[in-house]
């Protein structure tokens, strides 16, 4: 097994995948390594959703926006921030339980995402590539009646799983300093924001992409065309909307 | 450098450190390795505050409820969503930015919370040890006065990073069959509640936690003592606030 920051520098994510099974075996081992994860109180609030079937992916496929690797992984992962399984258990031994509200949520949520990550290290140390579904949180209203989750139990993160089918080139970073700070948050000037995305801005794949969305620099294409305003607030509302519907607003 | 599975299955919060500094060379390593993590549209949108100077851990400390790791580690990582830093680059370039919205803060707090479990594995693969502050959330409207952040910019995890004083007992976890389903959610029968938390409810470690919380149930003291509803009402209404001062909230 490589080194954890061969793994780690390395990595790239994976959205092609070979038509190969990922065992019972290599996903029990990742997940029982996973939830050894921190949580918050050691009250484990997160559930996670295991999907094989290919019948069950399909209703997923356009819940995630027809992303191809929702049927071709062989495993979906979907993390649930989850205190229903908890608030039981405190009814069941006399204890008046009080997670409905949303700081609740937001601490089964940290719960569930840093499980998450644990299980992308795990699965890429076993050779195994992974992505990300972001459109979790754009259609979590849908993925709750698909999936059946309770009151109680939010979706935050899905994870494509499988075996990578060639290794895609890396893509960039900002440099490090970019994202860290040193005591204090130092705000950054015009001539920080030109330095830091100065070479994402040069690269090949980056003119490509403003070229390929008739765009005339990099950031419209995020504002334009990738994470668009008026989607953001469509969305934002759906989310706040579950919150409420599964019994995280009441504060 | 032992074997990831090996790390991740024996881990242990540590709340104990060496008076032995982090070196500049193996936390940049960590961090380096940790900016490969997963990122919404590779947009990075987080910030990771460091904090090394005592005088600044002097007044984070009440902020973090005087847990004494905020002071005895040698570094402290403040994790951030961060759009601020986005958000320039794009009015620097001919862009509208949208990302003034719940669903851009929770993106923002997905990315900065898998970059922080990413950190915590890099840290525990060098010998370090990691504890994360819950507070964060609970007093991000003062964090954000220590830190000087801007709007566009949450806190929303910290960890406490250093060389262990020991190694405490492991802690116990529930059996793995209790925080997955299969295909759906399965939900949790009175008879499923009484088995997923019969051992934990058996250990000499929580009868004595009963005991010494004066509870009648291990759930009580979660309740009663730990995450109180009053509690969790109070600081939900204090984050909900911080997201909307800190521009969140326009949806």
């Amino acid at each position: 097994m490589k080194e954890i920051f061969d793994i780690l520098l390395n990595r790239r994510t994976i959205r092609n995948y070979l038509e190969k099974d990922v065992s019972d075996e290599i996903l029990h081992r990742i997940l029982s390594a996973a939830i050894r994860t921190s949580t918050t109180g050691n009250m484990q609030v997160y559930s996670i959703i295991i999907t094989r079937d290919s019948e069950k992916k399909k209703e997923l496929l356009p819940l995630h926006f027809n992303q191809k690797m929702v049927i071709e992984a062989p495993v979906l992962l979907t993390f649930c921030a989850d205190f229903n399984r908890f608030t039981k258990w405190c009814r069941q031994r006399k204890a008046e339980p009080g997670y409905d509200n949303f700081l609740s949520f937001f601490t089964a949520a940290i719960d569930a995402l840093i499980v998450a990550q644990t299980v992308c290290i795990a699965a890429e140390a076993s050779g195994l590539g992974i992505c990300y579904l972001g459109t979790t949180t754009y259609m979590a209203h849908k993925i709750i009646e698909v999936l059946n989750l309770p009151k109680g139990v939010v979706p935050v993160t899905t994870l494509t799983l499988g075996w990578p089918a060639g290794i895609p080139e890396q893509v960039d970073r900002l440099p490090l300093e970019a994202v860290i700070h040193h005591e204090t948050y130092r705000d950054y000037s015009s001539d920080d924001i030109d330095k830091i995305y100065h070479e994402k801005e040069q690269r090949p794949d980056s003119l490509k992409f403003i070229r390929e969305n008739n765009k005339e620099t990099l950031p419209q294409v995020f504002t334009d065309v990738r994470y668009r305003r008026e989607d953001n607030i469509h969305f934002s509302k759906l989310l706040l909307k579950v919150l409420k519907d599964q019994g995280f607003m009441n504060q």
